[in-house]
């Protein structure tokens, strides 16, 4: 039932054994989601690191207009949580959502720190992901700050090849920051080239 | 010397004892820079951590066009670095510049790491550091890619309200990833409120 999940940990990383792997697989808690379900709603305290088997999972924030802004997409074979909520167990400004039927593999703070615990190994690769998403996350803010509306559309493109036959564009959109009325036009200029 | 930093330090967390702040602090080579030198250059390896004692720096990229876009503002006593390019000794997309003359702190990472071998809570204060810039990092690209102009020079001069006195508009507009004259325009309209 892991082999996915073992798989991907063994190309992330050397320094867990495969018995290490396992102890880790073993100790999550594995959950089926629907489409729409979400797994964290902003105000609550994130509890769980969650892995992705299956599906696809889309982190986001609601302004005071109601409008939604997408903060994370998570594909199958990646690794999502709302850091901040759970590293302080203060409430979540953000909401995580199932935007497919999911599979999902869940690991409580207890558990997961239980593991990291009696696999130091475990905890210099949580360390690693968690540098690598500061750097993911700044080199997302620094196009942010300076990609043009087309710059930004075409790296999306280019770093998530499958997502836009997943995911609706508003949602695309959102995640870049621009208008929907933008993001069409950039597509419709493109395809009359 | 460095009483500035050690007070800074034990504001910042309880698990370091005053003889091993000291001890981190003694490592450190303590060097004066020029307003405009440049402590990392885009393309070189960043060798430092770096704690601002007293000025002001800057961490920004320069596109194609030769626009430049600041990522971080670093007053004094607070931590820099290039993570990225520190952490995998490859070549860093930003440069790191004195915007102000200004008095710093450097370890080099063998003299970090040897540390951290040495003052287990360093290494524990270290990964504080990375989570926090972590949450921050996230919370700012929310902000760039939902908020309004507006809304965003607001939420800059509540969080760093001494910056404007000493930093050129240009520098704060790219900060916030909206143009000098969107800037002036809002901050017009605030004067004639």
């Amino acid at each position: 039932m892991f082999a996915d999940f073992e798989k991907y940990i063994k190309t992330q990383t050397a320094v867990l054994t495969d018995d290490e792997i396992s102890m880790i697989a073993r100790a999550a808690t594995v959950t089926n989601v629907r489409k729409k379900q979400l797994l964290l709603q902003a105000g609550d305290v994130c509890r769980y690191k969650i892995f992705i088997l299956e599906g696809f999972l889309r982190t986001y924030g609601v302004d005071a207009d109601g409008e939604e802004h997408v903060m994370q997409f998570s594909p199958a074979l990646t690794w999502t949580t709302e850091g901040e909520s759970y590293a302080n167990c203060i409430p979540s400004n953000y909401n995580i959502e199932a935007i497919e039927d999911s599979r999902l593999m869940l690991w409580t703070k207890d558990t997961f720190t239980g593991l990291m615990s009696n696999i130091p190994s475990l905890k210099q690769y949580s360390e690693n992901l968690v540098a690598q998403n500061l750097h993911t996350s700044r080199n997302r803010l620094y196009k942010a700050i300076s990609a043009t509306a087309e710059e930004k559309y075409e790296d999306f493109v280019k770093t998530y090849p499958g997502i836009l036959l997943r995911v609706p564009l508003r949602m695309v959109a959102s995640y870049l920051g621009v208008s929907l009325k933008t993001l069409s036009r950039i597509r419709q200029a493109q395809l009359q080239r």
